[in-house]
Parts: structure tokens; sequence; C-alpha cells
């Protein structure tokens, strides 16, 4: 009885972090576990089998890109895929040049990769961003040289939900060196809005199954036809090569499912996490101090907001709110909480140059098409009653 | 009511490439979607449970290895686990040498890599085996020089079901040159029988968890502490910054699941597989000119039996029993089957040169502890039955 009330009060704020499986994804991935077990691989029907569900897997995904279906690569999860996208496409484009180019406020996946390049020999020029988190488009007019192999901007930033121009940026780069790829780091955006990679002249975009109701362990990396990358995993030669190792069936099936699932009825879900977002900045407004981070509103994502409470710190405020069974990131959840604990404040409030004590306050709340107002009011409420409290400890 | 039927009658014996998840397995990887879904990274106690059930996982694993929790690294899978042991091991560790030395006989995702490390100037050398498919030990003991810095060599293999002599390489490598490290592919015997990488002098250990039971994309290397390797995989700094990006928790605690499973009553199991393996080759043995690869009986994996029927190549025996619902290998699934029909026989068999009829007449069949005498029974009937009559169409 007291579990039940428990899980029915429980207030998950934090699904940029990760999500849920939804209930159609848990069945699918069941059915792939259960009796559709086969490895896609094997040359008899329960292979076949299993080789018709990837190729419908990859289907359902292109086509909610408006895309070939040759042209999804599934990988164990939006990490890897830009690795595979940055690593992959540098190497295998080496002979035209050595400059990467990306910005100040990507993911660590993309930020790491980077510096494992340099160490490679490639150079990388971070491009910066404004106080709102986008990032300065002259300064990639002025970064995008003839030596330029490949620009990766990410759509929508983690922490603070800035949507970068990216067609502007694509525009640039393919303007200055029609030979650069384009990197897109998609995992906040996609199943949060349309993409169209084609139209917006992407040649290579990473996503990840678990931000959008699919399991972990599972993402895809669109690669536009023509675009050539080199295979970071090597083996059996599965993916045309480019991605050895039994296909994750029931991962893949499953991110499908999602992805279908998460463009059903989008604008509807877009239009309720935007009510959402307004809902909190709005309910918190009366709290002394706050400020959101990044722009509100149409300009920014509907699923992101980032709050600082100037006088407590994110963590201990993070903490104080888990006391109540409301769960929210203090910047991101996506680097590992041993290694964040240590690097302070988070790098993209510093590249925005906020002030140190509005970095350090900042809370990042992000929801899904299933979050409800209550679950936001339960939050602005606790909020009002926790900061004025917690700021007081702080001075005292 | 068909339906049914035809389960009932379905007699997979292709273990060796994938399995079904068992039904504990199953369980914990509904509820890692469900209700514990949360990120191993999130700083609150949605994340801390979830990061529980990584470590959890880790000493299960460990417990079965007699190692320590700390020396176990989650990856997508066998492939990825190969992948970082030998692209990891190679890169970290080239200020001692450039040889890296391996067998003729292992997967694709050891013999692919090799090759990558080749072409990044690595000398790679690929020791010969016998006609039972077991290593050359001391083609082993020429090879490894000063200047060697890992040596990997599979604990059974994929196709035959050779079981090396790790422990003896092992000795080997060790006394030729105390630095060099030695990898062991044990994609195939983990889960079928016990394994010491400490007692055996083993550095590193790949096993993947769709063969026994857990679900695909999973899979772990076991690193010993003080061994040092370079990420492939780069990111938010999860698992000490050697293999970034969100745990795969389902997989993980699945993958665990399905170790502990694996090893509760191994001497039953193995007695079992055992008794299968030679019911089959008995049963078989009435079938004009049929051959077993590699040593049968107790020098040999308890799970995989190699056989040739000369006269009938193995693709038309496989579908032929396949419109019985029988499923077998020809050869090795684990290459993706477009590549693997246009390679011809398979390398494992030509390195134990095998004359060519009789290693393109191969058929791998591969048990669990679950098959039964009665499915061993129906495939060496109809082999019985089929094999005579495709000679027959074959000869006209």
């Amino acid at each position: 009885m007291e579990l039940e009330m428990e899980n029915k009060t429980e207030v998950y704020l934090d699904h940029a972090a990760t999500t849920w499986c939804s209930g159609r994804v848990q069945n699918v991935v069941k059915k792939m576990m259960d009796t559709d077990f086969g490895n896609p691989s094997s040359m008899h029907s329960k292979g076949f089998e299993a080789e018709r569900h990837i190729r419908r897997a990859a289907e359902t995904i292109a086509k909610t890109l408006k895309v070939s279906d040759k042209e999804i690569l599934f990988t164990s999860g939006g990490t890897e895929s830009n690795n595979l996208a940055l690593i992959g496409a540098a190497t295998a484009n080496r002979r035209l040049g050595s400059r990467l180019v990306t910005t100040q406020v990507e993911h660590a996946s993309v930020l790491r990769t980077m510096e494992y390049l340099q160490e490679q020999g490639f150079e990388v020029v971070y491009l910066p961003v404004d106080r709102d988190g986008i990032v300065d488009l002259d300064a990639l007019r002025e970064a995008v040289d003839a030596k330029t192999i490949l620009v990766s901007v990410m759509h929508v930033n983690n922490e603070v939900g800035a949507i970068q121009p990216v067609a502007h940026a694509a525009d640039i780069v393919h303007e200055k060196n029609p030979q650069a790829l384009f990197h897109v780091d998609a995992v906040q955006s996609y199943g949060k809005m349309l993409l169209r990679p084609k139209k917006l002249g992407i040649d290579l975009l990473s996503a990840s199954g678990h931000k959008i109701h699919a399991p972990k362990g599972v993402g895809f990396l669109y690669k536009k036809e023509k675009v050539k990358i080199n295979p970071i995993i090597f083996g059996g030669g599965q993916q045309a090569g480019l991605r050895s190792g039994t296909y994750n069936v029931p991962g893949i099936a499953g991110i499908a499912e999602a992805a279908a699932q998460a463009y059903e009825c989008l604008d509807e879900k877009v239009r309720h996490m935007y009510s959402l977002k307004e809902r909190l900045i709005e309910k918190t407004s009366c709290i002394e101090g706050v400020a959101a981070n990044g722009k509100c509103g149409a300009e920014s994502a509907p699923h992101i907001v980032s709050l600082s409470f100037p006088g407590v710190r994110s963590e201990v405020l993070l903490h104080a709110l888990e006391e109540y069974q409301i769960y929210v990131s203090a910047g991101s959840a996506c680097s590992s909480h041993q290694s964040a604990a240590h690097q302070g404040a988070s790098h993209t409030l510093k590249a925005m140059q906020l002030e140190r004590e509005r970095a350090e306050s900042a809370l990042r709340f992000s929801f899904c098409s299933d979050t409800t107002a209550e679950e936001v009011d339960a939050a602005a409420d606790r909020l009002q009653e926790l900061v004025p409290r917690l700021r007081r400890y702080t001075r005292r």
C-alpha cells in the first residue's frame, strides 16, 4: 500500500536524461527476446525473420526522417552514433583536410571525441555561443575553410533546450566548402520535432533510443547515401561493413516502435509540452531571483526548462526535491555523476557566460508527452517552499 | 492450432549463433524498462537505483569468473568487447612494441580488427592450427618476441567447437614476454564451462550476452586490474572513462541474470550437452561419408558439433532441414550472411586444411542446456533421409 502511494506521487521531470519504455515498446522487445529471437545473420528462416524486423525498423525510422532505409545505421546509442559520425567521417576524409569544427556546448560524446581526434592530428575549432546558448554563425562562417572536412552542431542543447539554427548552419558550411560534411547530434530533438535531414542539408544525424521511450543500448546514425565514413567497430561485416556485431534486434525493433509512437500526433504533444514549459516558468516566477536560462517559448525545445535559483546550489536543491520524490537534473545527466561532481558548473552554462552563481544554481526540468500539469504544479509548489528555506540555511 | 503445432515441432539447433532470452532474464529486462528505468548517471535516487543494478550485475558476473567487479566492463556485445580489447590494448601499449599475435581461426571481430590494426602500423602474426583446429603452440612460442604487446587466442572455436589450450598459451606468452598481454575471446565458452582468468593467466576476456540466453546488444570485457587499455568510444566518462555512453541497464541486468543462471548446476548441463553431442554423432554415423570436424568428446566444447556430408553443399542441406523446421548453421552465423555467401567455405575449415568438399559440406549443430534428445533425434533422422536423397540430385 505504501509502495503504491509512493509510486503514485513520484514526479519524474528528468526525461532528457532518460525515460521509461512505453508499453508498446515493451511488447515489441518482449517478442524479440522470446519468439522472434533469431540472428539476422543466420541463413535460415529464423534469421530471415529477424532480418525482416531490422529492415522494417529501418523503414519505420527512415519514414520519420523522409530518408531512405539504407541511410539508417543502428548503433548502441547516441554516444556511439556521435563517435561513429565524427571518427568515421574524419578518418575517411582525411585526404581532403584536417580541420573539424564544432561548438562549445556539445554533449560530452562530441567534445571528448573531438579531443581524441585532436590527438590524432586533426585541428578542432570550438565555436562560441551567445547568452542564450545559440551558436555564433559568423564565427562558423569564419571557421569553415578549404581544409575543413566536418562540422558538428547539436540540434537541441541537452542542458538548456536551445535550438541551434542547423539549417542556416548547413547552408553556411556547404556554401563555404561543398566537400565538408555536416553532422547534427539530434539526441534531444529526434522524436520531439520534425526533422528533415535532406531539406536541412544534414549529412549525418545521431539519435538515441532511451530518450524517446525505447530501451537503453540502442541508437541510430542517419548517413546520407554517398557520404563516406569508416567503421569504428570491426567484425562480421553487418550494416554494409559500417557497424559489425550481431544486430540488437529487441533494441532496434524497440527504437522503431518508439519512433513511430513519438511522431503520432506530434503537434499535439509538442503543444502540450510547451504549455507545461510555460506553466513551470510562470508558476516559479514568484520565486525571488529565479532566472530561466536560454530562450523560452517556441524558440526553444518544448521539453527542457533550465531555471537558476541563485543562492542555492543545484545539488542541494536537487536532493531537497528528491526527498519529495521529484526528480530533476543539475546540468546534464549524460556524464557519469562521479566525474560531473568534480567538474563544477556545466560547460554549457559557462560557454553562455552566465554568472557563476547562476550557473551553479541551475536545475534542468525535462518532460515527456505524458508529463502532466499536476506534476509540474507539484514541482513548482515545492520550489516555492524550498528555495527560500534553503537560502536561509545558506545565509546563516 | 496450426501455429501451435508448428511451434511444437520447431527444432532449433543454432544456439552458437544466438538463443532466446530465458524467462528469468525477460522478467529482469522488463523491470528495467518499466519501473527501474533510471539513468545510472543521474544524481537522484532513480539514478542511484539504476546504478545499483549495474554494480550488482558486475558483482554477479565477477563472481562467475572469480575476479573483482571492478574488472568488468560492459559493452554492446562480443564484437565490441573484442574491438575494445584489441584496439584498446594495442594503442595503449604501443611504446612497448608493435607485434600482435593471433590465430587463423578467430572470429571475424578479431580478424577484421587485426587487419585494421595492421593498417595502423602494427605487425600481425596469424598462427596456424592443426587438422582439429587446435593452435600450434610451437608457432606461438616462436611468434612471441620482445616487441609483442598482445596475443589473442579464442577459447572455443565457434565453428567446430575446438577448445584452445589457453592456459598453456598464456604460460608461453608470459614466459616469452612478461609485458605482453593475453586476450581470450570467450564468447562461445563463457557460461558453458568454468573460466578462471586469474588462474589461466588471462589479462582480457570477451563475452557476449545473446549466446547465454541474455538479450542481444550487451556483452562484457574482463580487464585485469592493472592492464592498460584505451577507450574506443568517447563521451560522458562512464566505466572509468573506458566505455562512455548511458549504461544499457536492461541488457546489463539481463546478462548478469543469464550468467548466474548459466552457472547453476553447470556440471549437469555440460554432461547433458555432451550426451547430445555423442548422440548426434552416433545417430548420423550410419550416413555414408559423414565426418565430424575437430575433436569430439571432452576435448571439445559440449554444445557444438560440426559434421560434413561430402556430396551435399552446406547451404542445400541447411535449407532442406529448414523445410522441416530444423535450424542449423553452415559455418558461422556471426558474419552477415550476405558477405558469407560470397566468401565460400569458412576460414576456420580452410585453416584446418580440410579437403574442399568436406569444408563445403559442413554443417554446425549447436545446443543449449534445454535442447532435448528428441530434438537431436529429429535432426539425425532427417539427415539420414535427406543426405542420400540430395546426393542423388547432385549426381544427376
